[in-house]
């Protein structure tokens, strides 16, 4: 079933259910952190079974149903032209729908969030995109991207610029042709991309570059997975040293609460943390910044996440609250600029296996 | 004199008034809004002729003056290793240099201001850049990029993804090497760009679609600045309507405060806006959002902001405070995914010449 039918069975069930004299309903998956569980099979954090109702009985719910009657009608039409939209477009399109129109964004992302896991399908099958993030790779890696102007063959080092290939918002639409990189090293600021590209990190070490952007767009996150499953490439992370960053690094390997049915599309669970460990501070004596008051909240949370339940994790941030400091990576230029790329990450690299002695 | 002689004429300044028996000072143009003048011979605002003075007699500028001579030294050493490094890194990099060690990185971005400001030159000349910022070409235009891996030729249609060509840190990096375009359209947002790329606009209007993501980076200013004086390329700025996006065509034509003393390097003073208007807001009937507090106060300082002294604008302000009102582009999708490319782009730029009628 493509995708197109799979949307257009969730209006026949409607229909299907009115004919019957039923008011219609739809149950859909709760997406909250009470209904996240761990997947043994996949090492993934999946939404679990409880599942809410959203039925015409309430006018609520009679709105919801009837915008999503929209919208499905809105994806016919652009999938049947092959065209694609902006989730801010598809906001602003709703203009038109009369009573049925969004009052604001954040509910029609959600409603094609509820289409996802109706569908078991990702927006891009939709046509359905966020804006570009600017994330990008930078390494011996060639790929060939369906473009709408054709195919594109791309080697991340010998075919691009200093800025690199810059991730497209559908990563399905890239190949793998042909890679000679050992692993992937993901990091969170373009400061320290910037610096492993040149100090030549890539070549010296066999690791494709990957920018994250902060917390990484689903796109940069599926492509990470893709290098990983398909190409069988460890995945490292580095990011700073704040609460922030550990769940940059949780949503790379574990999944986020937000996108939990996806997970199993996005997350890489085998991926590594080498950003900065509070015990880095005092190792390194790391220039470092007091704890804010929401620093020290987000600590404690992650101190109850399911996703960051090892001793590991606990040993760090119980430091971290004592400390009361936080650090980032490019604090390593303390050293001077070669510093991270001669020693914080071959060290930590030899630790965890990456880089044999 | 190369960057490193300028640089060093600096330092040997200091040297001599100590050597005199004088306190050293140094003299150094007044960065604000009231030292801000209109270049008639390259309609541009720099800065006028209004001098602060950095003297050894105070603590704190003798403070400023020793920091000066560390971030010299740096460099120095930085030039002759051909290496780079970020404004960042620049700051942690003070750490080890006792008293003189930089409090938050605003005073080491300011003193790297400083130095431009003495020597005439761009922060690039010293190998000192900021983070990546993920702005992008899109278009019939072939390049030459000088990378550290060596010389990379690009053409903006053919030989990137869908997400373009990525823009370097470094524009004077890159080289022009054929173009077949006739105008160059500069786009707010990243949901717009990546319209424009959908719809084909940059084949059926032979435009080069640059994506300035949001205020643009000196890098984006400098690379349209160039297509414009070096290929005579006219460029039209397309934003938002409200405060922030007029601010963002401003920098674009006419440069920004804070670099006031590159307006020559950055500024594109043809620049024509075919941004949002107010009166657009009444003629296509956008959805719009209500103006907050700030909006309102940003609009009223655009009143007397010398840059915006036009009837075009006070006509657009005036009304725009008197509906109440602000749209954004993405919100023409209110007429359908073409109406942009098909309708309101070819109607205004007709309206200001760039396209034949």
């Amino acid at each position: 079933m493509n995708s197109l039918s799979k949307l257009l069975s969730i209006v026949e069930n409607i229909y299907d259910q009115m004919k019957r004299g039923e008011i219609p309903e739809i149950k859909l998956t709760t997406r909250t952190k009470q209904n996240i569980e761990f997947k043994e099979s996949s090492e993934v954090w999946v939404y679990g079974d409880k599942k809410s109702v959203r039925s015409a009985k309430s006018v609520k719910g009679a709105y919801q149903l009837l915008r999503m009657v929209y919208v499905i009608g809105f994806l016919k039409e652009q999938l049947s032209q092959n065209r694609s939209s902006t989730l801010r477009e598809l906001y602003y399109i709703s203009e038109n729908w009369g009573i049925a129109k969004f009052n604001e964004q954040m509910e029609s992302d959600r409603l094609i969030e509820d289409l996802e896991i109706l569908t078991g399908l990702q927006r891009e099958s939709f046509n359905v995109r966020p804006e570009e993030d600017g994330a990008t790779v930078f390494g011996d890696i060639k790929i060939r991207e369906k473009t709408r102007r054709g195919e594109r063959v791309i080697h991340c080092q010998d075919d691009v610029g200093e800025a690199g290939y810059q991730i497209p918002t559908n990563v399905d639409n890239i190949e793998f042709l042909e890679c000679n990189a050992d692993f992937v090293i993901a990091i969170e600021t373009g400061g320290m991309r910037d610096r492993l590209v040149e100090n030549g990190f890539d070549e010296d070490y066999n690791a494709i570059i990957v920018h994250l952007k902060g917390q990484p767009a689903r796109s940069t996150r599926r492509l990470l997975r893709r290098l990983n499953t398909e190409l069988g490439l460890p995945v490292v992370v580095f990011t700073d040293g704040d609460p922030w960053s550990y769940r940059i690094y949780a949503s790379v390997a574990y999944g986020s609460i937000k996108s939990a049915h996806l997970s199993e599309y996005l997350a890489t669970p085998s991926a590594m943390f080498v950003g900065i460990r509070p015990s880095d501070i005092l190792k390194y004596k790391l220039p470092s910044d007091k704890l804010t008051d929401e620093d020290i909240k987000a600590l404690n949370a992650i101190l109850s996440d399911p996703r960051f339940d090892s001793d590991f994790w606990r040993r760090e941030i119980k430091l971290q609250l004592e400390l009361g400091r936080k650090s980032e990576q490019q604090a390593l230029a303390k050293y001077g600029l070669s510093f991270v790329t001669d020693v914080y990450l071959p060290e930590r690299l030899t630790e965890l296996g990456i880089l044999k002695r």
